[in-house]
């Protein structure tokens, strides 16, 4: 789809919501008052719009807001009922932060750090480099003050956010060139967003951005020499394994991106009870699956991309990790000095991060390294 | 609560839901059909009851349980209300199963294990020895066939199962002597149940059976010599810092238990389809938030176990893990030569494991390993 400006994506938008988003009144005003009952609702209807910053029907991230979608609706009996848009179909990815702060779409699913620009501690919200993986970051969430935080942020924009997807660790990223010492990096070129392309400044490599649809040519005709996207599933579905022979891990970048569903405050505030406490289980619902089925394809895929004895798959060396890993504290640190809400979260995010840790070296990590050794 | 015999309380329990479930007509009957709209209900009201295999108000499962009646609650304005009875209330713990399977109740909150003697295949459903872990259950349950066996399995008792909730992986128990050799299991008298009981018995200890109440009065008087429970949180409620020890990990026998939420098939069949999709959706949230819960209070009660300077936390030697290892490996053996379902369950378990752990390796793994280090 060819972009037009923000501007007018954001009016086509708006124009479009208003008429989606009008409230029906149906035959039954179901107000009925037993003992004790709560009221429920009125019976009105709502026909809201969803926009992503992923294509349309991207593998797992779009499937999962369809899916979420249709579990509302079908709790809701259809009087909520959510159109998910791609990305660019009803404005552009990247400007869906705005349209859902400004009411032009009532929802998106994202990814916080898209949002670093608007305020730079939503990347604790989703990812930072060296930070928790999809099952610590779940319990800072719920129960570390996370999501306390991550409300007291969004509300400042109109928003109500909610987990609703993990990626689990990702990948590290193809290379033309092998890296065998922190050096090599020195010179690279490699297509990765966020603090992830502060890290590899420090290490002297070029931080590229390019949109999706670019990687692929870019790396084939050497405008980049290595990238990141995402894990096997969505990497060989980019056919990375036919230009780029070595597949380094772990994604030190992002050791789990948590998704968002992010709904405009004004309208969350205007639904019946009911219809809140459906959009907020269905979130919960869509976290769980989300991480699940990235598991479950991403093992698939591994196995293809094994399978087919063109890709080398190999581990960052120890040397590099941990130069990687100092970088990132001085870029964490940078965000934390320069950014007093981003010291605020990260002081929580670190407390729990550091108590959980105790508790998962005793538990996960010994799991993997005994119980569940293959 | 004192014990009354099996039939008495089933007879109690079917007299006390059969009216208690009675669905009352309310005024509004919603049958609406608007253009393509689904059939959304009737407007009947239903009050259920949930048995649990907890005690009353057990934290973090019995918690879960009560969370989940009121997500769904909520979500349906009060058509679906869910009485949740803690073990022995309604009908003993152990009796869940007969009691939901009968329609005594209507559905049950407790882990799958608990009903081997039923099928000796629910054991894959929520724990084995040296199984896998929450997030590889999850994939499994979701994506590798498992759910689908659980539900083929349950039907044959009228039953509808869900994943409802994680432990994660475990401790390995409280001991009053060191554990240095595989030896030092002989004559151990631990309390410990299923698969893992049988795993002690072939190195050499007794498995005992102790309800809850009577462990710590068993570990204290030296009835027994060791005792498993969950982890910090709950062990450290049941007070055994105050007389054993030495606390090991990590929990082989439970390497992450799934919890359950069971209903029975035909009220669930006779529910309207949007209050079935609440069930599911309030059940995945559960699945969720018991796992993050659980991981929240351990990291808690871990820090003030360590704080209180009376326990040494141990890992069991690697030569021990090993030897348990092989003994785990030959009773799920003997497990899956002597049950022709459980044969089939653990195709399924094991070749979507061996999978997933090539994929866990170059992630998760590295992780903990090397990423989330601290």
């Amino acid at each position: 789809m060819e972009k037009i400006n923000r501007r007018q994506f954001l009016k086509k938008a708006t124009a479009a919501t208003a008429l989606g988003s009008t409230a029906l009144m149906t035959a039954c005003a179901t107000e009925e008052k037993e003992s004790g009952a709560p009221v429920v609702h009125s019976g009105k209807k709502f026909r809201w719009n969803m926009v992503t910053t992923w294509p349309p029907k991207f593998p797992v991230l779009g499937e999962g807001a369809e899916l979420f979608a249709k579990w509302v609706e079908e709790m809701s009996g259809g009087r909520l009922k959510i159109h998910v848009y791609g990305g660019g179909e009803l404005v552009p990815a990247l400007e869906a932060f705005d349209a859902v702060s400004q009411g032009a779409a009532e929802m998106a699913h994202a990814s916080a750090y898209y949002w670093a620009g608007k305020a730079p501690a939503t990347q604790f919200f989703s990812a930072v480099p060296f930070g928790m993986n999809a099952q610590q970051m779940n319990a800072w969430l719920l129960h570390g003050g996370g999501m306390s935080l991550w409300e007291e942020l969004y509300a400042k924009f109109n928003l109500v956010p909610f987990a609703c997807g993990n990626t689990g660790v990702q990948m590290g990223g193809w290379f033309r060139k092998k890296i065998n010492t922190l050096a090599d990096f020195q010179g690279l070129k490699m297509r990765i967003p966020g603090l992830g392309g502060k890290v590899l400044k420090k290490a002297g490599g070029s931080a590229i951005l390019s949109a999706g649809g670019e990687i692929f040519t870019n790396l084939e005709r050497g405008v980049i020499d290595a990238t990141e996207w995402v894990g096997p599933y969505h990497d060989y579905i980019m056919g990375f394994p036919k230009i780029a022979p070595f597949y380094y891990y772990p994604g030190w970048h992002e050791p789990s991106s948590v998704l968002e569903l992010m709904v405009n405050k004004s309208a969350f505030d205007s639904l019946p009870k009911d219809l809140q406490m459906m959009i907020q289980t269905a979130a919960a619902r869509a976290n769980g699956w989300i991480l699940s089925t990235f598991d479950a394809k991403n093992t698939e895929y591994l196995q293809i991309i094994k399978s087919e004895n063109k890709t080398q798959i190999l581990k960052f060396p120890d040397e590099v990790l941990a130069g990687l890993k100092r970088f990132s504290n001085e870029v964490i640190q940078e965000l934390v000095d320069t950014d007093p809400f981003s010291k605020k979260v990260y002081e929580s995010y670190h407390r729990f991060r550091e108590n959980m840790t105790a508790w998962s070296n005793i538990t996960e990590k010994v799991y993997y390294n005994d119980i569940g050794k293959m």
